[in-house]
């Protein structure tokens, strides 16, 4: 393709975005931002875009059949699943203005998933236990009402996702299926350039399962997500799921006696542990919850953050939230800010991290407007409860409980997901099989994404320099970046069009930069901001021959056309 | 592919929608509805329909560059272009939900055309007057708060659309590329096997210009639009802009005394014409519009519609609204449906179709409440006007003015539709480039639409018969039907199965009915409903041979793989 006529050319300013992905994307022709979160992909980024997704398409069609279902969807099927009123992200068509909505003022929910489709499409055909597993799969445009979009092509509105979902007559099957997709996903990571760094992370199974659910995770710096690996085991868990230990805190100082100190107004636990003249660590956060119908007190040592998640599945609750300032009144006696685990009241049920304990002579609130309890210990001002459990997230430097080992912490960016549904989805919709014993079953699910617009802002994350865009062969927007010069030169010009026809016709995909009247040094900069692999240069200089370089190399070599060629297949 | 694993098998109810496209796409398993208008498209759809945008694709590549724009966009923009609060099929999206509005409560336009991205777009890479001319185009899903969704695919909430936009220095170059258009449309309707069947027409050009916009339509029976062909220039109307007169009542009848006839409530020309027992031919219908800030009396013959988009060329008015009955009721000094052009206040226009006039003793409203008048003649109750306007919509038995012949009226399906732009959506923002003189100047622009997913639809409608789909060759979901019958016999299971694999590997597009336990009859009818060009059969009684038939042909032969090999490279 001629550079001169592709739409998208690189940009000469120096503006910075959000992210590297943005950054370098917008800058070399291949986006547009539209408006926040959301982008046109240009002749570059649409090649690109296509590539991902052809890749993924003819890895999953091993797995699953594509299908095209369509973005609107009724009201009343996300009714049925209770995620109309509940999903945070959901978006919905309305008429735009009064002439529309005078011609037709029903309103459809945008889908940002397709379990609410694809149910009852599945449904509908009534198959027989003999046809089971069945997956289905499209690649289509979703949308979400992100609140804070960023990061380029990570977290936008409009985005593209490939979405798959497998039927099971067992949970047998299902699961099996399920760790099939696993090795579906990898080998498409691998084929995207990615597979060497990204990863499988436990996460969090929603609302769907206890189970974990599972996430693949390239390991970049950039990245949104933490993830906390176990050396020994092999695991990575994404920090949402960590389980975790506290580091002991050593001390061999003596137990003093409590105190009450007044410290009105002291916010957070780094001020009230100056305040002290304490470390951070012997603070102590407690907070007031209504679980369902229950009070509970909850405790984690200062500087940890509540894992609301993990303490849900504690609670076994269906909903949890904080309690209202004036239930934190009744149960503590105090304001906001001075709750603590000592004196509450017998109704109140007290869940303490393990991160509270082995340590000594450490504050907490004193349930009491404004003031601080100073060296609590265990035993002596709090009974020494049944157990201890596990309800923060956990932070760099926490252990693995079972092994006792230190944490591997990085961080890393989300590429895909895979999540057993079990029969969440087919019970809503009383969506059964018939066995082959007569009997009505439930139907099992699972299902898969990868969201092949938020890859190719990864892909740029992860494979840059300080030029530009560092392209891995399979998604390249083209193979060969030829840069054609002194092409007033007419030898020359019909030189370099004559490599561009050899190429082209050897079915090499080749960006011609044709321009005239740029400069050298303007071609080869947006060469690497580019970013395509191989980049050619015919010039009066090179002769007969041509000058290779690759894109992640700095060494250039001088070589015929047939060698080219011979090098270009040999990387396909 | 096999049979058994596609997802979306034949239905054996006999359930009958709205349409020959939404019946047997359905039906034969091309689709799924999942409400009014929006369907999702199964494995045999979604390969016609990627047949049908692959073709759109490399006819359009070669006078645009694909781009991919975001369904999304600023309602910001679409106020700029007045067409936020106009446009009557417009959506926008909303959170769905008070959670997903407390996060944000932005909304945003869904575009169902792409006008108000492209622009800005173009407009940012701010291009020499060098770059002139170009075309960016997408394949994009639309969206239209259509209020009447119906037949099938042919007019839904959500579809497919190919939209291209072309940007020029000069109006001729606007016109030259316009006209060049029109040849690759014409190209990509013969490939889609609808060429001999495509006529282009002239349509309204909108809010856009005086000039027409041009429509490709496909002829067909059961059409949406009708088209009016004069065969001496070979020129085909759509009917909403095919000037028109009126056939004339010979008559030699004296002229006879005017009347006044009391009739009371009586509704329509056609109950009145039965009053008065006279032909409806002889009553006249008046309407009183308001123009802007005129008061104008419309007449046209009985049987007639007014075409507003005639008359408001004709007025040359921004608005024209009919008036209301208060102002029906001053103007006329009756009640709303006596209206006539008789006695009318000086300060009301009149304008009068040519098909009032050439009639003897016709009747009109008396401009009295229940009273009818009859035997009005033109020169003796009404002063003969300056001139006679066409302000109607044409009817079947009309003649094209300038050569006085008869139309020949036929029904057809919009395929395509090409609009000249020309300054309308650079004006609004502003986008202009500076010429060769150094003077800014205003961009042209054009656009150019075609919808996929409706032409599968149209050519289901166009190519069928009592049996099922007849696809053409480009578009088929797959080159073959192959059936396989005696599949419990492993000697013929063999050989059906060597026959798929020759047939695969020689890159021919195989769909294998290879379900066991279903009958020949039922897999036949299958095959005739489905629609494959081709369908061949392999059983015991073929022996080493193959039954080869057309879909479209009647007889079948036996013949050699190597024969049918031939036929299929043959037919490609």
């Amino acid at each position: 393709m001629l550079y001169s006529k592709i739409f998208g050319k690189t940009r000469r300013d120096s503006k910075k975005y959000d992210s590297a992905n943005a950054t370098y994307l917008i800058k070399a022709g291949f986006i547009d931002q539209v408006m926040a979160g959301t982008y046109t992909y240009l002749t570059l980024g649409l090649r690109v875009l296509n590539k991902i997704e052809n890749i993924i398409r003819e890895e999953i069609n091993t797995i699953g059949t594509e299908v095209f279902m369509p973005t609107l969807a009724p009201k009343e099927q996300w009714a049925k699943t209770n995620r109309l009123e509940t999903v945070d992200v959901l978006m919905k068509s309305t008429p735009a203005n009064k002439i529309a909505q005078a011609k037709n003022d029903t309103e459809y929910v945008l889908s940002p998933t397709h379990e609410e489709t694809v149910t009852p499409l599945a449904q509908k055909f009534n198959l027989s236990y003999k046809d089971f597993p069945f997956a289905l799969y499209h690649i289509q445009t979703k949308f979400r009402n992100e609140p804070r979009v960023k990061s380029g092509l990570l977290r936008g509105r409009e985005f593209r996702m490939k979405d798959l979902y497998s039927f099971h007559t067992t949970v047998e099957d299902m699961k099996k299926y399920y760790e099939n997709s696993k090795k579906v996903y990898t080998k498409i990571f691998e084929r995207l350039g990615i597979g060497k760094e990204t990863v499988i992370s436990l996460a969090s199974g929603g609302s769907f399962t206890q189970d974990y659910s599972h996430e693949f995770q390239t390991i970049c710096e950039t990245g949104e997500d933490t993830l906390f690996f176990v050396e020994s085991t092999g695991i990575y868990y994404n920090r949402e799921v960590a389980p975790s230990e506290a580091p002991k805190i050593k001390s061999n100082e003596k137990i003093l006696p409590r105190e009450e100190i007044e410290g009105k107004g002291i916010k957070g636990v780094d001020e009230l542990a100056k305040f002290l003249n304490i470390p951070v660590e012997k603070t102590t956060k407690t907070m007031i919850y209504e679980a369902d119908n229950r009070i509970v007190a909850v405790a984690v040592r200062g500087g940890y953050t509540i894992n609301e998640d993990k303490l849900k599945k504690i609670l076994n609750c269906t909903v949890l939230k904080m309690a209202t300032p004036e239930v934190v009144k009744k149960v503590t006696g105090a304001e906001v800010g001075y709750a603590g685990i000592i004196n509450l009241p017998k109704n109140v049920e007290i869940i303490i991290d393990e991160s509270v304990n082995n340590r000594a002579n450490f504050e907490c609130g004193a349930n009491k407007t404004n003031f601080h309890s100073r060296n609590i210990n265990f035993g002596k001002d709090i009974p020494i409860p049944e157990r201890f459990y596990d309800i923060k997230l956990a932070n760099e430097g926490d252990l693995f409980p079972e092994t006792k080992e230190k944490y591997k912490v990085m961080k890393a960016a989300e590429v895909g997901n895979i999540f057993p549904l079990y029969t969440k989805f087919s019970d809503a919709f009383g969506y059964k099989f018939t066995d082959v014993d007569g009997k009505e079953k439930p139907v099992y699910m699972g299902c898969y994404g990868i969201g092949p617009s938020r890859i190719m802002g990864i892909i740029v994350e992860k494979f840059n320099d300080e030029k530009g865009i560092i392209w891995p062969e399979s998604v390249a927007p083209f193979q060969v970046h030829l840069v054609g010069l002194d092409l007033n030169d007419e030898s020359v010009k019909s030189k370099v069009y004559k490599v561009y026809k050899v190429l082209s016709e050897n079915n090499i995909e080749v960006l011609f930069d044709d321009r005239i009247g740029v400069t050298a040094g303007n071609k080869f900069s947006d060469a690497d901001l580019i970013g395509i692999p191989v980049r050619l240069v015919v010039s009066r200089r090179t002769g007969e021959k041509i000058e290779f370089k690759r894109r992640n190399e700095k060494e250039t070599k001088i070589i015929s056309v047939e060698e080219v060629l011979k090098f270009m297949t040999k990387s396909q």
